[in-house]
């Protein structure tokens, strides 16, 4: 059964007085009075982490109750910062089952009233056990990501502080347009230039802020100008050192293949799309990944300003994460909201994209880890069928052929001492409590063909560092250490191996 | 599209030293085993607060790495104690949608290795936030529910004294014949009287334990022996001073119409059920609630032995969350694995139910607000038409006509001082850290007709109340204070109405 949207609702992301269950509330009255209902069959809510942010829980119950819908079956749905998207797709198989006609989808986190770094803290928890024992947070693994990135495409530091500028200066300026965004105030490369480093080479300004805020969306099962073509979902072990590649998610591109063929749609016929740009780099990634171009050619697309509001294909014409702000619950569903606003044409003069009739959002769980991709469409849109392809679901596929390369999980343990080769790194500043700032940490490919999380509290410069090098590997209380590999390191290495 | 059950599994309740990952990979690999599968589509999964009991977080994304699924698409469910079923209505309605073929269910939580303070606070959570500034447990709330239903429905104090311990010595009877159960003792009447009292009325034998464990189930859309034939799901308000009724659960009530009208299937076509006991009272209204037996009549129908293992109708004849345990995510999907094992046949020389074709479970989220009822059947069973019934879901409905009331929020505040009427009340000896025990608590109607909480430190003894009797209400440190209705003060209200 198809699926279509009936109403959205959003409250202006930023710092909010309210709290939380009013700010939902208060996105699912807008998203209600469009549709046209006082009463749903079914609310699924996602709200990332209420019980540690908020110290709540039992919140299902909770919201149906502020929305005066006491009664109403309430499901409370999570997937790390791809919440809202995640919800969004628990109610979109409630309706396409037919057991439901109007669902509300509801989506919100409230993050700024509590001091940053227990924010942080919170956050880093979707990160893997092992990799947080060392202090791994996720600016420091985006920045690691962000490295490899520029070496295995051949972009040198500056080119690449460059080209992550280009993206924040694109999305604040679009997020200046967007009256629900956070931050309303464009950028210069100067303002980037100048924030505070937090994880070499990503600055405060690669990253989104923390944010209070609540999206919500009506399904329906009768047909409404705005249908639900595709969805896609997919997961990634959370354990990055585990990853087949650092440099794409294997998830989005699971994800995103799953969405262009349940739509029947492939990525040339996406005209516009709100990309999860958590971190500046992640929107590049992210385009690469969805298809909409090449493997290491995201970063040409927005330097020949293709991805800006007024070019071929808009990227995050809300101001994406990084301007609208990031209320990790709500932001995989603010996204759905926002394509809803540019394919009814209510984006206002500024922002709104000329003849958009397709759209996509990509929303990121975890650090890449459960993604899921959604295209919504006119449904007045004509469909043109391209020569040779069939409207039949069977045997249709879409012009989309990624790489799919599932992570394994290693069942040996990696050797506690030896040499290995250093795959990537970060010099992180905003360390979190109980570790020293400035903290290097980076990955190594162990001698046996394993990659390990290991840290360097002495090596504090990033620019002695390579990736490639030759590193030396060691345990201390537990956590590997590595260090540069000399003639020193080489002969104590010798003369073990003579001992053996 | 119909939706049918392949495979359950689940682990053994109880104290259990494995992380709860492992716990729950290993129901996920019995149900798989069962079903013949090494993948699935999807996987969801009902954890209630892991982010507190476990410390853990991004848990769908883990739990998918775990059982060796990375990729699979994961999402968690939460619905406060009823999240197991919870799970299982989002999945079915994945099935149920044709997006999905083979979707795993999986539910768990690990309670045991905190402290019981803390458990008990994390439990209490999910409690109205103003009722719980007054100390107010899950036992004591159900306490108060008891002490009305005794008073409704006529029952001395040793009477419901009486029925109580039935319950609790039926359920240890029934878990002491299932492997997976945590109490496979019998206990007597003598037991229950020598354990200690949590709330008044309620003894801990009263009281579901805290437990450790999983369980599994796989859900297909290719025809099995056991289908899914319906599901109900409602919400109250989670504050029980706003409910229209303290002694049966509006939310179990519409939950259960709503499934006997998706199954076409009559109270009376019910073979056996598991009924939510996390205190013993509950499975006495849940019966009730569901239809199987009329209001107030629940007791009688356990006296009479129609709800033992080989009465006519069997309730828990897992031995409930009661004896079987209650690791709160898993309790409403391990319900429906028992289930399956008495339609397959599979439950035992000891435990079978003979010709079980129809069985029904029944899950309690938080105190009664956001509840399911799930039947399921045997596929190969005939149904046998009633006279003057149909077979077309239009016009069908059940012989079940409960009075559905839902609670309307207060929204004038209740006078701050004057005299009420004791609605309920109990004293609870197991208090939550920060309040001296034993403390009395109780709900008191006021004059303008509205129900608050209220509490009494002095009344220590129970005696010494009654329902129904007039109460003199007061304002201290921002908590309502019930004091006796006495003739000094009846006189302060008088001169106080003089100067007014």
């Amino acid at each position: 059964m198809d699926v279509y949207i009936s109403g959205v609702g959003m409250t202006k992301f930023g710092r909010s007085k309210e709290p939380l269950d009013k700010m939902m509330a208060e996105a699912a009255s807008s998203a209600l009075k469009e549709a046209q209902l006082e009463k749903v069959e079914a609310i699924y809510l996602g709200v990332m982490n209420v019980e540690e942010f908020v110290g709540d829980s039992n919140f299902a119950t909770l919201l149906a109750d502020t929305l005066g819908l006491t009664g109403v079956p309430s499901t409370r749905v999570e997937t790390a910062s791809s919440t809202g998207a995640g919800a969004f797709e628990a109610a979109l198989y409630a309706v396409a089952s037919g057991h439901m006609k109007h669902v509300l989808v509801l989506a919100g986190e409230k993050m700024t009233h509590l001091p940053t770094a227990k924010t942080t803290r919170i956050l880093s928890e979707v990160i893997d056990r092992s990799e947080r024992r060392y202090g791994a947070t996720m600016p420091a693994l985006a920045a690691m990501i962000a490295q490899k990135y520029a070496r295995e495409f051949n972009l040198s530091p500056l080119k690449l502080e460059d080209i992550l500028a280009q993206v924040a200066i694109k999305n604040h300026s679009n997020g200046s347009f967007n009256p629900y965004a956070q931050f309303r105030k464009i950028i210069t490369k100067e303002d980037y230039l100048k924030s505070q480093m937090v994880a070499f080479p990503l600055r405060l300004y690669d990253c989104a802020p923390i944010t209070d805020g609540a999206s919500a969306i009506v399904l329906t099962s009768q047909p409404t100008p705005i249908k639900v073509s595709g969805i896609g979902h997919a997961t990634d072990t959370a354990a990055l050192r585990h990853r087949a590649s650092l440099t794409s998610f294997n998830s989005t591109k699971e994800a995103a293949q799953k969405a262009y063929i349940m739509a029947q749609l492939n990525p040339s016929d996406i005209q516009f799309a709100e990309v999860h740009d958590a971190f500046t780099l992640f929107e590049i990634m992210g385009t690469e990944d969805l298809g909409l171009f090449s493997p290491g050619e995201g970063w040409k697309a927005l330097e020949e300003g293709i991805t800006l509001l007024r070019g071929r294909l808009p990227i995050n014409p809300s101001g994406g994460l990084k301007a609208r702000g990031h209320p990790v619950g709500a932001s995989g569903l603010a996204q759905l909201v926002e394509i809803v606003y540019q394919l009814r044409g209510d984006a206002g003069r500024e922002r709104q994209i000329e003849r958009a009739e397709i759209g996509l959002a990509h929303s990121i769980g975890g650090l890449g880890n459960n993604n899921l991709v959604t295209i919504l469409e006119r449904s007045d849109r004509n469909r043109i069928l391209k020569v040779g392809t069939t409207r039949s679901r069977e045997g249709w596929s879409p012009d989309y052929h990624p790489e799919i390369r599932v992570s394994k999980k290693v069942t040996t343990p990696p050797p506690t001492e030896g040499v290995g080769i250093l795959e990537t790194f970060t010099t992180l500043y905003a360390t979190p409590e109980g570790f020293r700032s400035p903290l290097t940490l980076g990955f190594v490919k162990t001698d046996t063909g394993e990659m390990v999380m290991a840290c360097n509290p002495d090596y504090r410069f990033p620019n002695e560092l390579k990736i490639g090098k030759k590193v030396y590997l060691k345990m201390r209380e537990r956590l590997y250490v590595f260090e540069k590999f000399t003639l020193w390191s080489r002969l104590i290495r010798w003369i073990k191996g003579l001992s053996e």
